[in-house]
């Protein structure tokens, strides 16, 4: 098993080096990880003038599975558009093709205070949502800002979809919602655009493929409101690059401890980049306080997802549970009568677990 | 004052009749309401095989204001998409160019328990979002479905804002920002859409003109989480189309009483369209067991927004804030220890409040 290690920025790297640990006690006969570091984002910047250096997207290519920390840095913040560091992470997704985006909202019951949603409706969360990732808002063409006929700029995108870029990410979803709760509720706005009306007949035809699977549809300004209402309503919500941007980031606050939430882009035959959904937090980068668990819990989807090992993925999800159990916390999620621990000690303490 | 009212379908026609009520009763010397009914949505269809009917499209043009019900219902949903109650709302939006939707989330100390969020994050939230309501991908050419290239179905819609698109709605913003906390969060993508770039860019042009707002930008997935995280941090909120219409209902959800939730669409000189956020809900249709409050506040914004009678438009909702302390409920913010009342009786007292 060939992983690229690609740190990032801010906390970056201080979280992949912990799940670095996890995934190299992993090691043993019969078993082998091998890891390479490279530089994403403003380190590739810093390093090589590009936030995606040929370098790094060669090692991704070569890798099977790809481990990401994050990307992004005030520094950069006024850098030209095609240098930011956000513009390595969408280069990759959609070099290498990953189209399938998974990201679970998962609640830990030790941690249901932090939300702050009250307990009730939010104990026992957990749902997936698979986003598409390589199409929509986000790569369609034409794109521009241009002076129109009335001599006014005029900022414009495409949002695109063919059939074949929804069936394949729908197969994802009815395939996760299969292993799961057998749920698929699938979101676009097909009252208004005819990108969705494409999207839910799609869907649908997919669907027939998984006659146990319980299909729904819903507009995305509904979603937004369900999630908020009850959103232990959903099991696997499928949906395009951009709702899937801001559903997604809804449904993880939902759970108030996004340092605990991984996620998984996969491409065609399982290969996958795994990163934690929580950014670069530059403000408290390099302080030995930033929360691992999310980097390590997508080590365990790796596991899972790219290398088929579900034993393993358990293995490393259980040993996170046991230390939360265990009441050690890190700033993010601590509460006064728990152990607050720094990033390293956190990391240490899931490898004893394990 | 000439006011169009539009039923339109479901519970429209019922709680309508609550506002008309009330405005009705605010008619004296020197205050003339006139008003003129019409059919919109379903009910348009049926009348004259058209959701937005030539006679009611002309009286909506001649007068000052219009005071619209809901529309939709399940026996619409087989209909070719233009026949469909939706085309209605969205041709009479374009139609009389009512660019700038103004959605409050108010949330009454009395209903707090009614939201999913705890008391302390929801308590005393007031905050407005201005949504543009004329372009981006609702309106975008071009659009369809198409056979591309490959062979293959192929959906696509434009995102598109020209500059004076984004200006107008902007200082819409920036002048209800002035009369309240003077704070406006301009959200957006613009770390992926250029779109999104010209709106930033313009946003932080009109700014230069209300030296005393203070602005900030919020990416819109951001947004969607920081609206769960600590919605009280906002006061305006200013977005396009498309975001306006996700972000708008899940702030709308955090009050947990969208039954209480007026709106406003303004063009160029204040002329407006007013109406509950909530649906047509026909489960519920002619039971009289809707909320007409969310219509009776509608009513009072449009005394605010477009007659500028700002005293009596506090009177209204001074008088609903009565009736809600009075301990008086419909079904859908009950608790045990209210009074629960009908949608007339509702109507009733607060016309007895006024
Ligand atoms: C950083 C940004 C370009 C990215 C996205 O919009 O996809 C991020 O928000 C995410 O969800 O991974
Ligand atoms: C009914 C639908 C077309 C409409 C919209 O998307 O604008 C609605 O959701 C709204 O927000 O008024």
């Amino acid at each position: 098993m060939k992983i690229a290690v690609l740190p990032g920025d801010g906390i970056g790297p201080e979280v992949t080096a912990q799940a670095v640990k996890v995934l190299q006690a992993l090691n043993s006969d019969g078993f082998r990880i091998e890891m390479e570091h490279a530089a994403i984002g403003g380190a590739g910047y810093d390093a090589a003038g590009d936030p995606l250096p040929d370098a790094t997207l060669k090692l991704a290519r070569e890798s099977d599975a790809i481990l990401l920390g994050a990307v992004g840095g005030y520094q950069y913040d006024t850098l030209p558009r095609p240098m930011r560091p956000e513009q390595g992470l969408l280069r990759i997704r959609k070099e290498l093709n990953l189209f399938a985006n998974l990201r679970p909202a998962t609640l830990y019951p030790e941690l249901a205070d932090a939300s702050t949603l009250k307990p009730e409706v939010v104990a026992g969360l957990d749902l997936m949502i698979v986003r598409e990732l390589t199409g929509d808002l986000y790569f369609g063409q034409p794109r521009g800002i241009h002076v129109n006929e009335a001599g006014e700029r005029e900022g414009y995108n495409t949002m695109r979809y063919s059939e074949s870029e929804v069936r394949r990410v729908a197969h994802i979803g009815f395939q996760i919602a299969m292993k799961r709760g057998k749920k698929l509720c699938s979101v676009e706005k097909a009252n208004v655009l005819e990108t969705s009306e494409l999207w839910r007949e799609v869907v649908i035809e997919t669907a027939r493929q998984y006659p146990e699977v319980a299909l729904s549809h819903m507009y995305v300004d509904n979603a937004a409101m369900q999630l908020v209402r009850n959103p232990k309503q959903f099991d696997v919500i499928l949906t395009g690059n951009i709702f899937g941007d801001i559903l997604s980031d809804e449904a993880s606050m939902l759970t108030g401890s996004i340092g605990m939430l991984g996620s998984a882009s996969l491409d065609e035959s399982r290969k996958g980049m795994y990163e934690p959904i929580h950014g670069s937090a530059p403000d408290i980068a390099g302080k030995d306080i930033a929360n691992p668990l999310a980097t390590i819990l997508s080590a365990a989807m790796m596991m899972r997802y790219t290398f088929g090992h579900d034993g393993v993925a358990d293995r490393i999800e259980n040993a996170v549970k046991k230390v939360i159990s265990q009441g050690l916390r890190t700033a993010d999620i601590y509460t006064p009568g728990t152990t607050r621990v720094g990033c390293a000690a956190m990391g240490d303490a899931v490898l004893a677990a394990l």
